[in-house]
């Protein structure tokens, strides 16, 4: 702490938060950042609460958690096929320590340049202590990206009838965590090491898909698209009740979590929970008219992301949010874990 | 908790922090708020974060709460003279009390409702526990605001020879502060029941300067403008040292806290203490012509608001941000305190 009572809150932002910021016209330092957005466009804008021990272990990689704090508000753009471009952060830091600052700094920098995102501001303020114990650490995102007048993928444009289409692999990230803090009536589960590896960068530095979001928009390929950060079957709901329609899919439909032989030691229950209902997963949900799968499948290759038709839209009864999930037999089957919630008692 | 943990997260924000935003194409419910930044318009934007136990107590009445949280974020839009737009609320919570969040909800409505300014979107989330205490509630504010190309009052345009103006009473707030909290060194103040009233007011329901910084921009009154929430010393170094310039101020021209028998029971040393590095005053601080001052009276008149011309900004050694702070004797004076800054040991 010697070093950073030093430097006092002004010092720390200086040191590891400010950086050049050409595509803004004032950056950080005065009262506000300001900003130009681009004759015609509407601004997408975003933010998103991280919390140690709720979103987080306290003992987070800093790197790892600066480029995820990035990551799980850029996919909130990119589930509205917006163009990232400027970031705000504010942290309730219970020490300032140089080293910590510096790595979580570089990965906040890392995710933001991989996007084209620029930190333009924030506010620093130290976390009170409860009793004897360090608060905890606690941030705060804001995103702002930019889409043209009227083409934005809102949840609310799925049409009776079209295909749902996931990006991804939704459920690496609850495989990782369960692997790492266990399941809620289990023991961890034993995973091979490619998938393990697999599951922790899903889960520590996911990837927005924001090149996704950004083409869907631009060649009119989606009616619709969430981010499933709290769970395919949630997030789903969420879009269907917005668009006043049900859906039904098919379990065997959504990308297995690993190959046949890397899967042998994992409990199917644990792995279809995952999927269906994993949640921290920033991959995109999307509904497409049929008539778009062929250039789906195309984006998909040019990507490098696989993009799997999981289902399907259908008219129903009002309000909506009704999902049906199938097996390959055609048997119905009823989800244990729908997504998360916070404060669901 | 039992109305709100059948409401989960979803129905917390719909029913407290839903409202119609008839400005925004979209507001809260999609992944991000669609906002349609006006033609010609710069974006101005800067979030706070507030701790429980940093930044309020942790018994704060919430309607208060609520005023303030918004009330930070507006005067940064107010001292770069922008018009406010929009707000994003960002909120971990111990609990999920359903009178709490209400109150607090009425409170963030008010404060945004007397300043145009729409809440479009957010994140509400559970704050962790802390062994068996409860963590700290932890809120941030992001605010987007409008103003025309290249007029915004930033802190970097203030020149030789302006003079120094503030706004309202700078050291109120410190002073309602000192009251409820006590002093770093003695007893609470023993405060006259009107004064401790303004002090109150001042702390726990500050009136960002909304009108204030637009007036000054749209009549080209200043070259330069902050806020004094880091208090009046503080600030008043930072805009110097981004204009290259140094001041010096009369503490005799600052506005009283008080009528000569309020504040005859009240420590002198204290009273200045309050004045020169209060911190968590939302006034403002700006720099303007002496061409300017018959207009700045009059906007004073207009806005029933306290204009205090109380110094003058004059070219020193670079880099500047030296405050000389002289009585009405001509008597230099050294400041015991001069601001707030978090992490400063």
């Amino acid at each position: 702490m010697g070093e950073s009572g030093e430097l006092g809150e002004f010092g720390l932002i200086a040191r590891y938060f400010t950086r050049p910021t050409p595509g803004a016209i004032l950056g950080p330092g005065d009262d506000c950042a300001l900003l130009q957005p681009s004759p015609g466009m509407t601004l997408a804008t975003t933010c998103d609460m991280l919390v140690s021990g709720v979103h987080f272990l306290p003992d987070a990689e800093p790197r790892q958690l600066g480029w995820k704090s990035v990551a799980v508000n850029l996919s909130d753009l990119a589930a509205m096929g917006a163009v990232p471009r400027w970031l705000l952060l504010a942290g309730a830091l219970p020490a300032a320590d140089p080293a910590w600052l510096s790595a979580f700094a570089d990965g906040v920098f890392a995710c933001a340049d991989t996007h084209g995102a620029e930190l333009v501001g924030g506010d620093t303020t130290r976390m009170c202590r409860i009793g004897n114990a360090a608060g905890p650490l606690c941030l705060s995102l804001t995103a702002l990206g930019e889409v043209p007048e009227g083409r934005a993928l809102r949840r609310d444009g799925a049409r009776d009838g079209d295909d749902l289409w996931v990006s991804g692999t939704p459920g690496l990230a609850a495989l990782g965590l369960a692997r790492e803090c266990g399941q809620e009536n289990g023991e961890p589960p034993v995973l091979p090491d490619a998938l393990a590896g697999r599951a922790a960068a899903a889960l520590h530095t996911p990837s927005p898909r924001v090149a996704l979001g950004c083409r869907l928009r631009e060649r009119s390929l989606a009616h619709a698209a969430i981010d499933i950060s709290d769970g395919l079957l949630a997030d789903l709901a969420h879009l269907l009740r917005l668009s006043g329609l049900d859906a039904e899919i098919g379990a065997h439909l959504l990308p297995a979590l690993g190959a046949a032989e890397e899967c042998s030691g994992i409990s199917p229950g644990l792995l279809l929970d995952c999927q269906l209902g994993g949640g921290d997963d920033y991959e995109l949900l999307f509904a497409a008219p049929p008539s778009a799968r062929a250039e789906i499948a195309a984006l998909a290759g040019e990507l490098s992301l696989p993009l799997s038709r999981i289902g399907t839209v259908r008219a129903g009864g009002s309000p909506g949010g009704a999902i049906a999930v199938h097996e390959a037999s055609g048997r119905t089957i009823t989800p244990r874990r729908r997504g998360y919630e916070h404060f669901r008692t």
